[in-house]
């Protein structure tokens, strides 16, 4: 029923963003190689404008929206996070005001980033309320919704960051993002099945936030009741999309990852690539360790590292216990 | 009565260690200039091999008594922090064995890193002690002690950090490095005579390590009593060099920090530029902005961020209070 995006899609998209958005770098750590004894290429979207590949699909819809002659007069956008900053700078890059809607609670720096970028901030009291007071906003005339994930150009936007890693790696076994509401993965997995068929792709979430592992267990989108509890500030969505599902679901494998071992890898990380890793990047690095203890000869692969933003309160939450005194390794 | 290090040594130096080294990038923060209205260049040496510049001296160092027929079998040296990994890692390229003397309250991350370059650590009861089993080590035969800082070679070495950059960049204003023992600062300010004449050479060390301050201001060196309480760790030696204490007294600027406004730009660097800032690498910003106060025309400056390395205490010193409220300018 719904329209498949394409590499062709994705591929436009790159043609449409390559002017606006930063050619991120590829990094990797000798030393976490020898350790592992694989090759790991790590694509640092932490170096991506607004610090996050997010703003890969923001800016990609708006320059779709114009390309088609759909110029709105006003963006609206229901997000925290990433996504917020990213709408509020694609919208400000084609002179396009912009309505964030956030929830009260949001830390001060994430606010602050989203109205530097010239965005108009308005608070709710919750999420639930968040997620009203946009849909109530986008049926005015000359408004347009650009949603986190479950949007065609959203999830073609975000594909280019491993399309751009593809055109420069040959020969990766498996690729691995973080799933929050999907939108990365869904990009990623069209990607790689055009590109690099034999590239498996793999996602994880966390435990504490299992919709999409639900979902995909029972073959139909679950809800969380309430904002989990994680440090994954960017998979914290209550639910994937109609859309992502459809492409969640054909994942080579999935993983569920624990609160503590987010911190470790965040923790590492950032000491051997020397940048700044938000916990929901460090994630999949659970599902690779988990991946490569599987397998019987040397891998090359790619993780996304999906930003760098952190906020003082998550910062010590990352802080608080010593991980690097424990040297990853794929023995248990 | 010492021979003068020349820009040729410090081009000598480039052109040995050039095919070991990272060719470090240079990054820059949007919006960091439109904040401050100047244009600042920050040349990444958390980058580097070993996660700071120490790697160039070291390895600068290694090569050049191997290119002169001084290859020795054992290389001893006494740091607790970046130098002792630099000085392990660049033996171990050349296949030549290492001692380590650290204080034994060294963190075990330090410890462990150097340990795993290949070098074999030696943990003494204080920092004093470190230093005359070091030396009392090099008087063995076959054994070459280097020095964290007061060498020629380990100089010409640093040096090399900025040129690299001046080579990059034209028209920079002025050049900000952190001073520890100065071997940084020296090996800079040789470059920048050189290649730049028309840039300031600016230092910046802890006011609560204030040694070089103190041994310019009296025009002889000065030595604190004991380790000083700074969260700069890179900035803690307890007096500068002869050697560099010569090229100290040519820089046209020196600023002491005050612990507070290290971690500050700490904070900022990191969020802004998404890589691991250690606080000697962020102590320089707090004289750029000083300096930048005075100016009259927008200036194009240089920052040396000299190293990624922070153990975990050091990690929940940084992020125990948020800066990130309170956005830079130049307005007091």
């Amino acid at each position: 029923m719904m329209k498949a995006i394409t590499i062709q899609d994705i591929q436009n998209a790159k043609n449409r963003i390559d002017k606006y958005i930063n050619q991120t770098p590829v990094l990797y750590s000798h030393k976490l190689n020898e350790w592992l004894g694989h090759e790991i290429f790590f694509k640092a979207e932490c170096f991506q404008k607004v610090g996050a590949f997010k703003a890969r699909g923001a800016c990609n819809t708006v320059a779709w929206l114009i390309e088609n002659n759909m110029k709105p007069d006003l963006v609206v956008s229901n997000s925290s996070g990433n996504h917020a900053q990213a709408v509020a700078w694609a919208s400000n890059l084609f002179g396009i005001l912009s309505s964030i809607y956030m929830p009260k609670n949001v830390s001060k720096v994430k606010a602050q980033a989203t109205a530097s970028y010239g965005a108009n901030t308005i608070f709710c009291t919750d999420r639930i309320t968040v997620d009203e007071q946009t849909e109530l906003a986008a049926k005015d005339k000359g408004t347009y919704w650009i949603p986190p994930f479950n949007h065609p150009q959203v999830i073609a936007g975000q594909g280019t960051a491993v399309l751009e890693s593809l055109n420069k790696l040959e020969d990766i076994d498996a690729i691995f993002a973080p799933c929050g509401g999907g939108g990365l993965l869904s990009g990623s997995l069209i990607v790689a099945r055009a590109m690099s068929p034999k590239s498996e792709v793999i996602g994880a979430e966390p435990k504490n936030a299992n919709d999409a592992a639900e979902s995909l267990r029972k073959n139909s989108i679950q809800t969380l009741n309430s904002t989990p509890d994680t440090i994954a500030d960017g998979a914290r969505t209550l639910s994937i999309g109609e859309l992502t599902f459809e492409y969640l679901k054909q994942l080579d494998d999935f993983f569920e990852i624990e609160e503590e071992d987010i911190i470790y890898w965040t923790q590492w990380l950032s000491h051997l690539l020397k940048v700044r890793v938000e916990p929901t990047s460090a994630m999949p690095m659970v599902a690779v360790r988990k991946w490569l203890s599987k397998q019987k000869s040397k891998k090359r692969i790619l993780v996304v590292i999906s930003g760098g933003n952190i906020d003082i309160t998550t910062m010590n939450k990352i802080w608080r216990k010593d991980f690097l005194n424990n040297i990853p390794s794929l023995a248990s």
